[in-house]
């Protein structure tokens, strides 16, 4: 192994809040601002991990809820952690369980303790708590774990969301209390709903616990796109600017413009990759959904002004008669040039940053149109 | 465009049938004998070309009947051809679609004008000719047509497979007339079923016409391995030792080994890549069923004899997990491993006549327990 995880600010953006940094872990660096493809199940859907190093991914997500109920977080220990099980020797962050254990499970009770639930592949009655969240997460191996949280959706009552955020902090004392690094970091997660004096609570709280990096969860979860604004704006100062602030859940490639300006640094969302499966494609000026007629004898690439292996070799016309074929071979090219774009903007993104002009990269990016979409943080 | 369409036999082996040729197509050299992956709709299912390339593959298989339903021929010639529309620059060798309309549509009434049927999609009425199928193979523009036939399941009763050699022969002479090659090759296809006599006349009246190969159709169609030897054993000497054998729809490895040694030269078959969609692979020592609970822990290759790029980096725990998890990577990681197992044979087999030992090689493949199939030639 080589050293311990650390992260340093490389450039600040004069105009906004953005700012370029470098995570280091034991599996490489990230270059930050960074966008992690969701890989739920050991894999991101139709990706082998050679296709995610060649399109420049220095770390994906893995979902510890998936994981730990298949295969299960023993056999991905035994053969050698989840690194080594999907053969990616880049970064990989893990969350914490709590968002899908609330949002896929069924017959769920929370306490204080933890949340039960009934798995969604077999029905078979479980328990998540911060400890158990940790064990999983320690077996997988992950570079970046995640403290355990309670993530209720919007809107909710203000009585669930003060609850949330009480059992957030308790529930990320005992997730710190439990992990052993080993060189591996781990987040903590503000919550707070909508409410700003509750979100500065569970940031001032969660800040003082000394995580290696912080999280904005309880985003994207049913809200407006100008209450994420708001969230972001009042969270991201309350959060230590030595350290990564990772934006959960998020978003479409107008969010990431956005959230980047703010002061994030890592983003995961399953829009890139479900979109993909689904045909939906991200062009550079807004989204292009590929079953339509029009493209049935439409001889051009998804994206002119693209560079992704896709838009390089196949036609817009036989990618339409792929989909509507149900061919395997169509969630695989998809796939791969919406994560492309979703790279290749993060690339542009560090350069505009580096070169202090994020406000008018950020300004002429010509992705409006993007309606927002309920966080789904695994798929 | 290059020079037409030629062969040459470049080696014999001294004890076998076995010969080392090439073919010379528009698009490049095949060195055989050969296996054509099969790429039903415009794509083998799973791969992308870069990855057939990759693999070694010189010519795939394209099915007329599949590609006429969906996206169209004219779709496919107005985008610049099938090479073009699936971006793939090596050899392809179009079906006749006379297999498809009698084994998978509907409603089939069969006549010596040709076939009329349902389509398998939409149930729309439509018809299958010698002239309607040349006209479809040349608009997909394939390096190597295949004449119209009449290929009846076995066993069948003796007076439907005299009907189907008449049909074959009249069939042969209507395709060789509408067939416009522009240097581009069409075969004639043998039937005969399991009649020596039936198969003996086929072979004269269809190697008399002059085609650039022979096909012998009408195998692995329900009879044994034994009687599928003996058409081969009888067929073969009949037909123009200066132009490509081609066995249609075979098979296991076995079959190759065997059927190289007596003299055929090219091959198609789904097995290698409908098997691994099913999670079953090929060894050199035989077949694994990935999704064997025993497999769940187990941190060693598919085959540990083996060099391809799922062996080098994927264990069989991680290959279950994602069969059993339903990943899209199973099927793509699987897909590769039996292509890569089907062209390591081929080139093997090639090797071994070049060197004049092909018997010794034959002899020393442990690809003993493969079942027979039937035969389907597109997937």
């Amino acid at each position: 192994m080589s050293g311990p995880f650390s992260f340093r600010t490389l450039a600040h953006d004069p105009a906004t809040a953005a700012r370029r940094g470098r995570i280091t872990t034991q599996h490489g660096t990230i270059e930050t601002p960074a966008f992690m493809p969701v890989g739920t199940a050991g894999t991101v859907k139709a990706m082998a991990p050679e296709d995610l190093e060649a399109l420049g991914y220095e770390m994906i997500l893995g979902n510890t809820y998936h994981l730990a109920l298949r295969p299960g977080e023993d056999v991905v220990r035994r053969l050698g952690g989840l690194h080594r099980f999907m053969a990616w020797d880049r970064g990989i962050l893990t969350d914490s369980g709590g968002f899908q254990v609330l949002s896929l499970a069924d017959l769920r009770t929370i306490s204080d303790d933890g949340v039960e639930f009934r798995s969604h592949l077999d029905g078979s009655l479980l328990s998540m708590t911060p400890e158990r969240s940790m064990q999983i997460q320690m077996a997988l191996g992950s570079d970046i774990a995640m403290a355990f949280d309670d993530c209720p959706a919007l809107p909710s009552e203000r009585s669930r969301i003060e609850a949330a955020v009480r059992r957030t902090t308790l529930w990320a004392r005992r997730s710190r209390d439990a992990f052993r690094g080993e060189g591996r970091a781990l987040f903590g997660i503000v919550q707070g709903g909508d409410d700003r004096a509750l979100r500065e609570q569970s940031a001032s709280e969660i800040a003082a616990m000394g995580f290696e990096g912080h999280a904005i969860g309880g985003v994207s979860v049913g809200e407006t796109a100008g209450l994420s604004r708001a969230v972001v704006e009042s969270a991201v100062p309350l959060l230590p600017a030595d350290r990564p602030r990772y934006l959960m859940g998020m978003g479409t490639p107008g969010d990431l413009v956005e959230m980047i300006g703010l002061g994030c640094d890592l983003f995961d969302c399953v829009l890139p990759t479900r979109n993909a499966r689904n045909g939906t494609l991200f062009t550079s000026t807004g989204r292009l959904s590929i079953k339509r007629r029009e493209f049935a004898d439409d001889p051009r690439p998804v994206d002119e002004s693209c560079t992704c292996t896709v838009c390089r070799r196949f036609s817009r016309a036989y990618l339409r008669h792929l989909f509507m074929a149900g061919e395997i071979l169509a969630m695989r090219l998809n796939t791969l040039h919406n994560l492309h774009l979703y790279a290749d903007l993060m690339r542009r993104a560090r350069a505009a940053i580096e070169a202090g002009r994020y406000a008018e990269f950020a300004a002429g990016q010509r992705l409006t149109g993007d309606p927002k979409i309920a966080r789904e943080e695994s798929e």
